[in-house]
């Protein structure tokens, strides 16, 4: 087992390298072109961190592991791939979007041809879990796509209640990363019981990661945070923080919020210092850190439930830390 | 056995019972309803009568071939969807494109969730064929992308070879039917061998089925084409009619076709006259009729090789005729 938080850290050394090794053909240049641009982008590559994780809590080795984890980081980044395109994003990991850069039907189409060979990574599995872990990836592809649409459906609704949020962005950011830890546990063995632990145990910590990502957008220090903050006031983005803000809200201050959003004449920095000065009133910094802590607490009593030696859950503790960026 | 032509319309009828049995979520409304839309609009369910076809040339019962039969049909119709999006279509079986009714972002999601859902119909397969099927859809799958990207090259390119122009719709086209036959044939139980005979016999006569429908875009009868005559001449299309007189004319003659191709005030019956009769000079008619009896004498030779019975052999024979509109 590798030592400490230095397991993340070869894991993402191992995807690098099989990221480079993987042979995509040359012609047609413009459907391979932009794949191969996209896959050289970095990123955290969490998803296939997560699939070694879960397979070398149960194996010694993680050689089966090693081309499902590439298909479930070459999925996610077909999402990407797509998801800028329905949002018309022009930047990601500062570089041009592939549909800036080339066209929109070259985006479309790389993109499904991403998914296909994610698709074609998981067969070459022993026939023992070849059957599960497709079946597995193939759900968990699906919440993805639903999780996307509920975003896009958000984006025109002034109704979202907090538990649809919830179950979007459930849908959209924590499936995958339980699908990854899942997937690589019953690559390496795990019995069903086990697998479904590490499931919620992911899903859990995916949960709270994305709050906290709500929270530091509003709340966060930009130095740490690495973007400038407020950006999802000045959207009006429709956060766990601005969902919780209009159902607590009442009278005078729901009014005063509601013009905030639909003034299009206020200065950004006063709207950020407007609008937070709301959330303070109502408590939603506090209400928000609980709810990450809640789901937190959560996903480590997943990890008590496992049956593995302490120092397998504790590689477990500390990609639940390192994923929250906290210090131990 | 089924009887004679008979047996495609049981497959078609079969098929569509499927289709309607297919039990898709309702929410998000926006990502399930444009594919039960997708899905009810007919077409001629070539794909999974050929994954039938194949399946029952070696096997009793076609009861394993049922769900691949889905997927290929619900796979081809996801690339339609999104062909539709590239090209701008605004109408397919006579009602509104998805991206039409809904908008883009609708189409490429719900596109990208077909896929999905077409992977996810073989994991059902026996454990002796889930592994070869799949390999084969996904090899086939990318291909057809290969061949809508060199399909969307060819547009701006003025210099499309003959050679460039089957190999484009050999792999938009030909690959996805001749891989449907094979799919149904291993699960069929069929040899190495014999699969892969199907497959050169279905690949031939895809690519003369191609052909001919380019053949009668401009030499067709209206009535029994079914669609207005002359519509590739019209809008330029690089077919193997204008790639071979291209290739064919010379000096004056080549200079008039040139200038025919690029006169924006020309009355579109004249264009097609004009073109016409440059087609008739250089014997593209008959050019193109050998060529489409090459590929079609080319299948029927791979039926010659098989190891079936003459009457299951007589059903490949049919199955050629029927598509070509010949009959007997």
């Amino acid at each position: 087992m590798p030592n400490k938080m230095n397991f993340l850290k070869k894991y993402q050394e191992i995807i690098s390298e099989e990221l480079e090794k993987l042979e995509l053909p040359d012609t047609p240049k413009e459907l391979y072109e932009p794949i191969k641009y996209t896959l050289s982008s970095g990123g955290k590559r969490l998803r296939p961190a997560l699939v070694f994780l879960g397979c070398q809590l149960y194996s010694e080795s993680i050689e089966d592991a090693i081309k499902p984890a590439l298909a479930l980081e070459i999925f996610h980044n077909f999402t990407l791939l797509h998801d800028d395109i329905m949002d018309n994003s022009e930047i990601r990991r500062k570089q041009a979007t592939v549909h800036k850069k080339w066209n929109s039907n070259i985006a479309i189409l790389s993109g499904d041809a991403m998914q296909i060979i994610a698709f074609e990574l998981f067969t070459d599995l022993p026939k023992d879990v070849i059957r599960p872990v497709i079946k597995l990836f193939n759900k968990t592809a699906l919440e993805v796509c639903e999780g996307q649409q509920y975003d896009m459906d958000f984006e025109n609704r002034k109704d979202v209640t907090i538990e649809e949020y919830l179950e979007m962005i459930r849908l959209k950011t924590s499936v995958l990363l339980a699908g990854s830890l899942k997937i690589g546990a019953i690559i390496g063995g795990a019995s069903k019981k086990e697998a479904d632990l590490l499931y919620n145990y992911a899903q859990n910590i995916g949960l709270a990661f994305q709050l906290q990502d709500d929270f530091l957008d509003t709340f966060g220090n930009t130095e740490i945070f690495g973007k400038k903050v407020g950006n999802d006031i000045i959207t009006n983005k429709k956060t766990f923080l601005l969902i919780t803000a209009l159902k607590l809200s009442k009278n005078t201050e729901k009014e005063n919020l509601i013009s905030l959003l639909n003034n299009q004449n206020i200065k950004n920095e006063n709207k950020i210092i407007e609008v937070k000065k709301i959330y303070n009133n109502l408590k939603i910094k506090e209400l928000t850190e609980n709810k990450i802590k809640e789901y937190f607490s959560k996903s480590l009593k997943n990890i008590d439930s496992l049956e593995l030696e302490s120092n397998k859950k504790q590689l477990l503790i500390d990609f639940a830390n390192s994923l929250m960026g906290r210090k131990k």
